[in-house]
């Protein structure tokens, strides 16, 4: 989680919502990314989806079965979507995210007949840190 | 739609589940895409995250405000997410999918306090030309 959110710092430092990735699989760190929304025009280029790409891509496959992700912030439903179409064995994730989150609140995508692999889910993970660098930010961008 | 139903067939002819999408804006057509997830060794290459990143890639924007999503079947969670976050106006679908869907099923993605813009949606559109051409794909894998 600590090289996860030295990436969220990173893309708090580019003007990007600061919220950072990282894979790891049997104890190596094979994919770490962060938000780059804004950067890339791209919506989806959350730091999970560009975590899970990178993954995937560096093993040259379509699913990283065993695989561990790290995030800073509860992921939103695109995110956990993609995380269980990945094969992501277990999640950890830092902030809950009351407002956006679709694990624990809202969608709650693992939690249907329609999701075809649950990863497991750890939450809290150096949380204040986590959600500290999200309150910095939105408070100096007002 | 007929568009999105070509698509669909040349994913299938490459041997991906044959899912299509195009993204229109003011009546022009501003991207077309279909499933790639093998080709691309990426979970995430479903038809409307490629045509939505297209898209804004295009046009040099993080949302594509005021635009219409066509695709052939309900979008999943992942998809349905992404089509929200770049703020789609309309989207438009062909087969219901029980088995995957996150719109009218399952997660519902639209329908929390956590989705911060929903399209207006209509379904059903050329659906059983679009569903005859995933059954046909899945029984000739069989």
């Amino acid at each position: 989680m600590p090289l996860a959110i030295e990436q969220a710092r990173a893309a708090g430092a580019r003007g990007e919502v600061p919220v950072g990735a990282v894979i790891t699989l049997e104890g190596q760190v094979i994919a770490t990314a962060s938000n780059r929304t804004r950067e890339l025009n791209d919506p989806t280029a959350h730091a999970e989806i560009l975590a899970i790409r990178a993954a995937c891509s560096h093993l040259g496959v379509e699913r990283i079965t065993g695989a561990d992700l790290y995030v800073t912030l509860e992921p939103c439903p695109m995110c956990a979507a993609a995380i269980a179409h990945a094969r992501v064995a277990r999640l950890y994730y830092g902030a809950s995210d009351p407002k956006s989150g679709g694990v624990e609140q809202g969608a709650r995508v693992f939690d249907h007949a329609q999701c075809h692999h649950k990863p497991e889910v750890y939450e809290g993970i150096n949380a204040r840190e986590c959600a500290q660098l999200l309150r910095g930010f939105f408070k100096n961008r007002r």
